[in-house]
């Protein structure tokens, strides 16, 4: 049995592993066309900003200690030019010799990855204007970085390097702005969850411009002038391109295998393509997302390494099938982390689904000890409660709710199996009501219809419509700290029961707090009484987010 | 509808607060022996230990504050004496006027806890000697601590509370010995993985007698000498009574009410004793813990809050039930954390079920990215593959380890569930192979029988009985560094395929690396090449905390 594997990173290193470990027989050919194999491709940014000072660790794997170990003849700085599917055999040139060589197979796995997408600008391809996805980019940036001359960069698109770049950038005293196409950062996420982390990106310096793009690049002997949409002009040392990855299929389609409706190489669950004995993984290929089963590209790790093991045990004979993807994924932004797991409001609207949504404000941990923070959490689920995502911001914690729920996504659980968690919980670790378990009793709360909701974004529009008053059940003090809602009254939650003859019955009373948990009570007390009422998701904090969101957006379509 | 609670902490507390979300014209009384409701009991420690400066940190919720909010008759120093269940009544002792007084009910809700368990032995009743369970406790054992005099002290029992007390009591800078009558601290955790537990509490100085009780208590001018069951003296100047806590039963069996095998309050899944309209909840009652529906006491806080809640529904005519618990419990001791969730080996193996085991060390998240540390993991899984419990400990990122099984606990997940896990990944928050994935994949290689595992503590019997050669796959620097198991030959894996004439065939090769992931490669090798083959479970680490264990236990044999 003789398989060839092309690519060495993530789904093609792993695929190789897994195959020798199940045959000592088989002879695995593994074709890299950089000069590493199974580098740390998510630590890139890490080394450019400095917190991994030492280049090396990022070599995870080396052909030879590949070679050494797993007996796979390793071939880096050569790459696959050609595949004859019919006659199965590859075309490889070597880049050392300049040579090319026909070498056949049994079995062929195709793990190329995705490269940096690079839109046709005017002026894109100037020296100063870089990608990062190996080791030789990462290279080329620190070179330029080095140069004294090096102040000002524009980091251009807010997905996962984006971030990690503009954060690796102002950690290098540089002075960073961030341009972005969407009216929010970290696209898994929804506009508001982003939120967060614009306030963070601000706060760290980073001149943050979304809802912005760039129409062209002058490159000259001072560096880079960036024409944005907005008519302004940037001048920048060295502008960084991430917006976003391209499935790289050209080798795949050139051979005849087919594609998704994404654009990425169309596999089975068995990571077949189109053509017998040829497999792909990673992020080159489509896959079905969990929850609705419909075709994405997921270019993440994670899925990566299991598609690559998953060919090898096909190849060798064996039966495994890969389940699909969640999307779950996570990123640092200076000491912010956020996350997300299954389908977000957005997904959810353009697939037309019905669905529900809570918020969640809650401490990390206990609340009297030392070092507590706010978990800033939205959970999104079916009208019959099944957990559809999750998204959630803070400074610690915050991946661990979120792989909680992505294990209750895999394991298809509902907002009643949430309420029941039980977490670990010390005062150092959680809460006996974890963040995820008050997920769950506010979504069941909803279910139940214990409370009606209404939402930031619709506020206006249902104070508007309906022959309502606006109840502010915060204490006065914090109205004063925080600010309110215009047009509020406000009864505090504790004297509210003593004050209700100061609320009219024939109209509905939308009521908030700071998050949402004491404008629950009071609906609680409101209802009882006969009122009509409902309660702003999320309180004024969400309120918050979402109002400086629009205001926003509302400057910007004066000014444009 | 009027509604008595017995019992302001935890379950009680939560209780009333529901049964006012549920309805506002409910009477609710609650009657709390003690000066506080709903205070921290489990931040108590911390307090102690000076983590939480502000002792007013601890009052969650004041009596005040519960009338305000919730409308709660909330009477403190006050004793709930007799219960008559047929006329619906109860009779309150207020401490603070001596007197006596009756109050009917239409539902009662029992929360009266656990009380630390003091054991018949001579001299233990002196006013050196001390437990800890509410605010009055804490502010006794403060008062002695601020004594110039107090320097030494002895804790008895490694539970949580043992465990926090000695971690708190040497930051107070005292000299600490921790008495523990069974071979490990942190019950809920197997012996060989509370040894981490161990090394960490002897490495922070504190002096750990694991099989050691107390045989007499002698209180005198100076303090307290124990003696001890293995006949040494100990003088401190405080003694800390940590063994464990005994469910509060005496109001409840003199009503009549009916307790279970364990001897907690009898409930059903509704909450309901065996008395009608009276519910009981919290460490007093029998349980089901989870896995295995059999019953059991868990006084933990997550679950007495949960129980408190579903009492509160079913007392106003709603329905629901409690799934049981699964005991998911997590300690911090020191800088380290220990957790588990689910079932342990003991249980198992004192329930006769069949099981299967691996231990997994892998890093809490990129080892490239500054910070990795070791998550030394634990996973118990049934011969068909679910998930039966989980322990783990390190220093960061074990929480969220166990929060995940715990999840796929519930969701009664298996192995191959845990493969295919999709955690967040991104460098400071895990790896593409989460140490979840690994496990999955480790206990899926024993399913498909890809290795055969030796454990630690069976390897000197295997060894003896059977015709075997010991192989060590390591690097031979690692040799040198960390020691050998006596006997063992080195070849290291990367040299295994070129040197396999040195094994003979007709022998079993019981193979050990580090932590087992080389010896699991080194078994594909083996078994591929016609080998008889075993890999150590959890490696050269595993064995050595086995190891120490057995050393342990035997110079104490010869000792006593």
């Amino acid at each position: 049995m003789k398989i060839v594997i092309i690519g060495g990173v993530a789904g093609g290193a792993s695929a190789a592993a897994k195959a020798r470990r199940l045959s000592e027989s088989a002879e695995i050919i593994l074709f890299e066309r950089g000069g590493e194999i199974s580098f740390a491709n998510c630590g890139l940014p890490y080394h450019i900003g400095g917190d991994i000072p030492d280049r090396a660790a990022l070599l995870i794997q080396t052909p030879e200690k590949m070679h050494d170990r797993f007996n796979i003849d390793v071939r880096v700085q050569t790459e696959v030019t050609n595949i004859t599917p019919e006659q199965k055999t590859v075309t490889a040139l070597d880049y050392r010799t300049g040579q090319s060589y026909e070498e056949s197979f049994d079995r062929l796995i195709l793990s190329p990855g995705a490269a940096p997408f690079v839109p046709s600008i005017e002026g894109i391809d100037n020296p100063a204007t870089m990608t990062l996805r190996n080791m030789a980019d990462m290279d080329r940036i620190l070179t330029t970085l080095d140069s004294a001359n090096t102040r000002r960069a524009a980091v251009i698109g807010g997905g996962f390097i984006g971030l990690e770049m503009a954060e690796a950038l102002t950690h290098r005293n540089l002075s960073v702005s961030l341009i972005e196409l969407a009216p929010q950062v970290m696209a898994p996420v929804d506009v508001e969850m982003a939120e967060p982390v614009h306030t963070t990106l601000r706060q760290q310096g980073v001149d943050l411009k979304l809802n912005t793009g760039v129409n062209r690049f002058d490159h000259h002997e001072h560096g880079v002038t960036l024409t944005l949409t907005d008519g302004s002009h940037l001048d920048v040392d060295l502008v960084i391109l991430a917006i976003g990855v391209r499935p790289e299929t050209s080798l795949a389609t050139t051979a005849g295998l087919k594609t998704g409706k994404t654009g990425g190489i169309a596999v089975n669950r068995r990571m077949e393509t189109s053509e017998k004995d040829i497999y792909a993984v990673g992020d080159a290929i489509e896959i079905n997302e969990w929850v609705f089963g419909k075709p994405a590209l997921i270019p993440l790790a994670g899925p990566a390494n299991r598609q690559g093991r998953i060919a090898a045990i096909n190849a060798l004979g064996g039966d495994a099938e890969y389940r699909g993807s969640q999307g779950t994924a996570v990123c640092k932004v200076f000491d912010l982390t956020i996350a997300s797991t299954g389908l977000n409001e957005k997904v959810l609207q353009q697939s037309g689904t019905a669905y529900k949504k809570v918020y969640i404000h809650a401490n990390n941990h206990a609340g009297y000890y030392p070092g507590a923070c706010k978990i800033n959490f939205k959970l999104l689920f079916s009208p019959e409660g099944k957990v559809l995502g999750a998204q959630a911001s803070g400074l610690n914690g915050v991946d661990k709710r979120i792989d909680v729920i992505a294990m209750a996504i895999q394991a298809g659980m509902s907002v009643y199996d949430l309420e029941e968690a039980e977490l670990t919980y010390a005062p150092p670790y959680g809460s006996a009501k974890d963040v995820v378990n008050y997920a769950g009793f506010a979504a069941v709360n909803v279910l139940n219809k214990s409370v009606e909701q209404v939402y930031s974004e619709n506020l206006t529009e249902v104070l508007t419509e309906t022959d309502s008053i606006l109840l502010d059940v915060r204490s006065p003090d914090e109205l004063i700290e925080s600010g309110t809602i215009p047009g509020s009254t406000n009864i505090p939650l504790d004297n509210l029961r003593q004050q209700l003859h100061k609320l009219p019955k024939d109209k509905t009373i939308i009521v908030y707090c700071a998050v949402g948990l004491r404008g629950y009570l009071a609906c609680r007390i409101l209802s009882q009484k006969g009122y009509s009422c409902s309660n702003l998701a999320g309180g004024y904090a969400m309120w918050r987010q979402s109002h400086s969101l629009r205001t926003l957006r509302q400057t910007e379509r004066k000014a444009a």
